[in-house]
């Protein structure tokens, strides 16, 4: 279901992919069988049909139970617990479905950042909503979600007074323990769970990206098809030659050819967020240990005029992957709807030559020239290409990138289930902040800043 | 009105900096002088005294004089024409601002990319509106707002019809010659001028970005008022200590010790926007003969909980820059409204060390904490500091940026005004679709991408 073209990476880049083929294989194998690295934390590996198909029929039933109206969905997560729903919404939803009649309700997040002024705005809003919501946290500990979680529950209690919160609440977390679970059951509040052998960032076929999604009306179960169908797949054919193994190679022959950094350039906006997914995937799971490819990213063409500079001439220090999806526009209702470039005989906006042409022929066209001109400019550069935008083919890219990830990490030689080095900062803003039992060494950070 | 402090920066990168202070000096008099490289594209410096005032008042008459009813403005523009009034607008206006009462009316964007969806998305947003519409472009050739501007006209003569399009549409492009200027004409449609000496990138306190604000409700004088008192600053005292020329110095010092991308940091998810204005101004700037910074962000504390891994411990590639307002909500009515943690006895989240602070605190102290940690991890960190986010801080803000930007042009021996390389992949684009005159060049892409 995806293509890869490599024909505009270096040759002497990708003659170095064959040494890292059976290492890339091996990973593979150690994936399906559960060993290695991948002996605890690689459940989402098969998820669909471990997992993901029995919990789609528990959804369905949750969601056709709900029995008070609402008209929007808000998720209190941050991080691998926000990313993925956001993802997958913007990518098959319209651009403006607060605005427009469509099938799909919105999704909004709450407790994503610790912005007072992000609270306070999405507060108002509410104001003129009746929003259910959802809270997900494996810990409930999470500084931000559990600000948000406060606050929405004080909200909650005073629009609705004398419903019981569990009537537009659920939330999502591990399977036994934490604060949330304790919350969830104190309060009989309808709850899911984390797979305790899934992180955060491989989590949005699971419980966490599911029941938002399902509550807003995205078809879930096309999702999980499309994933299943990979993992299918490479059951049968998990050779060097599968796209998923040799984007894998690709990428870290470029890394280890003098190439840090990775474009991930897209020509659908609204495929923004999945690639903010891709850069906490990648980013999370492979910058550790002084190593990985930093993630970034072009929105086309809107970035060409602002980047597009810098990567045709700039600094050489980046390889770029165009994700293409043929046609970008997800048919939701059976009516297919063109638009062409409007005609205007004697207009001097050089434009006569596009006349009457589809306007997503323009936008392939310009990812096409965009390639050639930037390997043109010394940046390797290969293109995935899949065909409609729908829910089965990004379920079936999620697992794309979630294994090309584990696989990478395996080839990086790091272990893509950990994250060490959050709890830097974290430390600090507890002894900044006087968290009990943080107090001294939020001495020594106050003494460093404060003098 | 900026402070920088730079004691998280490494001394070793640090003392590099007194080794360009005066080369940094000698380009702020050049820039002042209009001499050098700053001989011909240099207008955006002083404009508010040379022109940006009396364009003020020109601008006041305009609005107050549209008599057709407007609840949105519609720019259609892409790169310098859109980046810049959407950096302001999203910093000073909430959130959900088409959703909730304010004093500001929406600004949407279309011409803004390629995408058919994102035309037809924003059309069927359009459909429920009473669009003023504003086409920015100093050729009117450029393809995306060329062909979004066709949209719009077919558009506006369907929705109105019997009202020419002059009451709706107002142009902004070069003073005599081009599409948009002979159009205008033509049509009696309303005109500013992108003045001939400053660049797109340079433009958003030209008309190019006032007119459209102005339209929204934005407070342009003040946003003037703050780029002024920069320029003033450096005309009284353009010392190697001024922190716009301490910023050039420092962030062209990690550049030169082998640091060649730059994170920005922000906690006010409103200034995502500006962020992208910042990685255009400098991207395109800097990025040309295989040097240049690469400019990327971070989007506290969210990405903390999807980037902070790498910065943390990841690839070392990169120092990074905090901008810091210590009051991010721009007050709008005169009403204060404060947000604390809310108290909840008993409850097992670990938030009762925070209960009844005020989340911006909370905020603040994580982005100090943060700067700490990725220090610690062997990230260069500076800071950025300003006050209230508000029009008068932004302007300044924005005046500082393209100031370190001109003299970092100097340090690094680059023309930041040019953009030789956005011509490669339009060839391509041109080729590929049968441009007359591009035909034969189009013959050799096609035969490189199809065989």
């Amino acid at each position: 279901m995806i293509k890869i073209d490599d024909r505009f990476f270096p040759s002497a880049v990708k003659e170095k992919v064959a040494a890292y083929a059976s290492l890339a294989v091996e990973s593979l194998k150690h994936l399906q069988k559960g060993a290695g690295v991948h002996s605890t934390m690689a459940g989402w590996y098969n998820f669909p049909q471990h997992t993901g198909f029995t919990l789609e029929a528990d959804l369905k039933g949750f969601v056709d139970n709900i029995d008070q109206f609402y008209d929007c969905v808000v998720v209190i997560g941050i991080g691998g617990s926000s990313l993925g729903a956001k993802a997958v919404f913007d990518a098959l939803t319209h651009k403006y479905v607060s605005s427009v009649k469509t099938i799909h309700k919105p999704l909004l997040f709450l407790g994503d950042n610790i912005s007072e002024r992000a609270f306070i705005e999405t507060m108002d809003l509410l104001s003129h909503k009746s929003p259910f919501v959802v809270a997900i946290s494996k810990s409930g500990t999470t500084t931000e979600p559990a600000i948000g979680l406060r606050v929405m529950r004080d909200w909650l209690k005073q629009k609705y007074p004398g419903s019981p919160v569990s009537e537009r609440l659920a939330v999502i977390t591990d399977k036994t323990s934490g604060a949330l679970r304790k919350y969830a059951e104190a309060k009989q509040i309808p709850s899911f769970v984390i797979p305790g052998n899934v992180g955060g960032r491989f989590s949005v076929l699971t419980a966490v990206g599911l029941v938002p999604l399902a509550l807003c009306g995205i078809d879930v179960h096309n999702l999980l098809k499309g994933a299943d169908q990979l993992f299918k797949e490479l059951g049968k054919d998990g050779s060097s030659e599968h796209p998923v193994l040799k984007y894998a190679c690709l990428r870290h022959a470029a890394y280890e050819a003098g190439y840090p950094l990775e474009i991930m350039a897209y020509n659908e906006p609204q495929l923004k967020a999945f690639c903010d997914w891709y850069k906490q995937l990648f980013g999370e799971s492979h910058g550790k240990s002084g190593k990985g490819v930093f993630p970034s990213e072009l929105m086309m063409t809107t970035d060409l005029h602002s980047l597009g500079q810098f990567i045709q001439e700039g600094k050489r220090l980046f390889f770029e992957t165009f994700l293409s999806f043929k046609d970008p526009f997800p048919r939701r209702s059976g009516v297919e709807r063109n638009l062409r470039v409007p005609k205007a005989p004697g207009e001097s906006d050089d434009l006569a030559y596009l006349e009457s042409r589809l306007i997503r022929e323009v936008n392939d066209t310009a990812m096409d020239g965009t390639m050639v001109a930037h390997a043109d400019g010394g940046v390797p550069c290969m293109k995935l290409a899949l065909e409609e935008l729908n829910e089965k083919n990004l379920g079936y890219l999620i697992a794309f990138f979630e294994v090309a990830c584990a696989v990478g990490g395996d080839l990086l030689n790091v272990n893509p289930y950990d994250q060490p080095g959050v709890e830097s900062y974290k430390q600090n803003l507890y002894g900044l902040l006087g968290k009990p039992g943080f107090e001294k060494y939020g001495e020594q950070i106050k003494k460093r800043l404060h003098g």
